[in-house]
């Protein structure tokens, strides 16, 4: 728990007094003051987390954290359970979709394994870090220790870190894992104010009654392991995943060394959830890349106050909507960067 | 006008059998069916449209069409006229904001001086085909003469096959003209069954003063000039610009080659409602790029049948909302082509 502890000490409040200089600066670019709208706001946000007026936007790393999940024994997936490390093979080989969109927009992909349910074949761009082998099934008991939950976080952070040596100019978070929705959902339903079925999607794509089953799973975890709302490492542990512990940890770790952190879609924003109620300071540093079609996401980033910046009815995961956001983001600080202002061109200004 | 008439000849309806096909082939890759999204309906799109199983989208080319109005003397934009041909040189530098975002997504520029008011400066990569030295005043008559209108049409086909020769993959319609988006408020209202006021935004950014008068200049064009909404060529003479008859002409041309097409914003639209009042078939090859701040896009956008991709509360123009969204459509023709099938990498389906 030191480790955390530290990590949470270094969240400093994200610095906006230098707001307005930066938007003096987008306003004397050749355009219509504001007219390019979010990018702006993207362009802006990155200065103040940053601290850098010319932030560099060049080391984009999405790390796609795996983990299995017990209560997947109970039927809440249309996938079974060996697709998690089967995906991970495909990750490793570059022919999942987070690698054709982190190769589209210039990014890094690192794979962790958290906690898939068995032992991973090496590779040299295999991280290890495998808490357990999976969760135990939440609607019967626990997810994990409390410890395993700490330790999960931890080792998010110590991925951050070991990674940030080579340089992290903004970081997504991304996960696999068959199941993680159930507990994403569970997660969600404990943070935010509404009923679980409003909380609750198809994940992969199950049938009605699966989903129906899914609903009374969820609550039957909450009824039997009564997580804290107010100790989010006590949800993480009742009712969470390794991977979901793991990108906490790559959160916290990002914001405290000022990197601005992409949230991806529903397991995601679950993390972001445990991370900003460990500090809510987190929250500046988050950037939604785009609302999932999984139901209960609008809500969870409504909670935490962000809004998403895409919204292309996608629902995969991996980090492929924080790909295309990462995209986005890049483009706001470019035109902050790279654009003329009145003054250079010759371009006459607004009859004011 | 024979030129046109060759070309709506050849506009055929796209052939949406293939998609089935392409269907199948996006779901047998390694994901949840349908859980990519948008990025699986414009992977489908672009095979539909080009007739080929894996459309190439390397050869992206913006046209950047620049025209000047006669109803800026009205005082309808918060922009004096200068302002048209000092961006022309801008962009020609590479300093506006397409610039930007044309270099990050990969895709050229081309600079088309369609009826700026003053006589340009040469420059290896400006195209000219100035019509006439801008429009006339709308509020007082007609912009141009139906020949005119009929010629700027042309010239925008002309540029197209050129640069066809090239190579185009996909295509953007974008724009620079002071004052355009007053013609692009009448043209919608001409083809749109709503109010002006519904269909007329503050451009650039003017004043509540400027903006009620701005409001009556649109009404009383229409009511002066008596555009025959049946007749897409009359409301180009009489409400329209030079370059919205270029991108017109753009927009033509590449439905013709089977080449997708990128709508921009309200200008670039109200272009769009023109080619498709001209030949309906045209709807099926457009992509909505994103949906501008400027009033009345989202209606002209449904008038015609197309869905925005993007909405980032951009309003500049130029092909910038373009920009961003061809990077999105060639990520969704990406992850067709580079993912991995459930075979290839050896994951298991759907329990199904």
């Amino acid at each position: 728990m030191e480790k955390i502890s530290e990590v949470l000490n270094n969240i400093k409040a994200v610095d906006h007094s230098i707001d307005a200089k930066t938007q003096k600066r987008l306003d004397n670019l050749t355009k219509p003051k504001g007219s390019l709208g979010k990018l702006e706001e993207l362009a802006k946000q990155l200065v103040a987390i940053t601290g850098n007026e010319n932030p560099s936007i060049k080391n984009k790393v999405i790390f796609t954290m795996a983990g299995d999940h017990g209560v997947v024994e109970e039927g809440v997936s249309a996938f079974p359970k060996e697709v998690t490390s089967q995906m991970v093979y495909n990750f490793l080989s570059g022919g999942a979709g987070i690698n054709v969109l982190a190769r589209h927009v210039g990014a890094k992909v690192r794979v962790v394994d958290m906690g898939v349910a068995i032992d991973l074949d090496p590779h040299d761009e295999l991280l290890i870090k495998k808490i357990n082998y999976g969760t135990k099934n939440i609607s019967k008991g626990p997810a994990m220790s409390r410890e395993e939950a700490i330790r999960s976080i931890e080792a998010g952070i110590e991925i951050f870190e070991e990674e940030f040596g080579f340089g992290i100019d903004i970081v997504a978070a991304g996960e696999m894992g068959i199941g993680n929705t159930t507990a994403s959902s569970a997660i969600t339903t404990v943070f935010v104010d509404s009923p679980v079925e409003e909380l609750t999607g198809r994940g992969t794509g199950i049938s009605e009654e699966s989903f129906e089953k899914k609903i009374e799973l969820i609550k039957q975890a909450i009824e039997i392991n009564k997580p804290n709302s107010r100790d989010a490492i006590d949800v993480l542990s009742k009712v969470g995943g390794f991977e979901i512990g793991g990108l906490c940890g790559i959160i916290l770790a990002a914001a405290s060394k000022r990197v601005p952190v992409v949230v991806d879609g529903f397991i995601s924003t679950a993390a972001a959830l445990i991370a900003y109620h460990l500090e809510p300071k987190v929250k500046d540093y988050l950037i939604a890349a785009h609302s999932s079609v999984e139901r209960g996401h609008k809500l969870a980033l409504k909670h935490i106050g962000i809004t998403p910046l895409l919204d292309l009815d996608m629902r995969l995961g991996e980090g492929t909507g924080a790909a295309l956001a990462i995209s986005i983001i890049e483009s706001g600080v470019k035109i902050m960067i790279e654009m003329a202002s009145f003054e250079d061109a010759s371009v006459s200004k607004e009859n004011r």
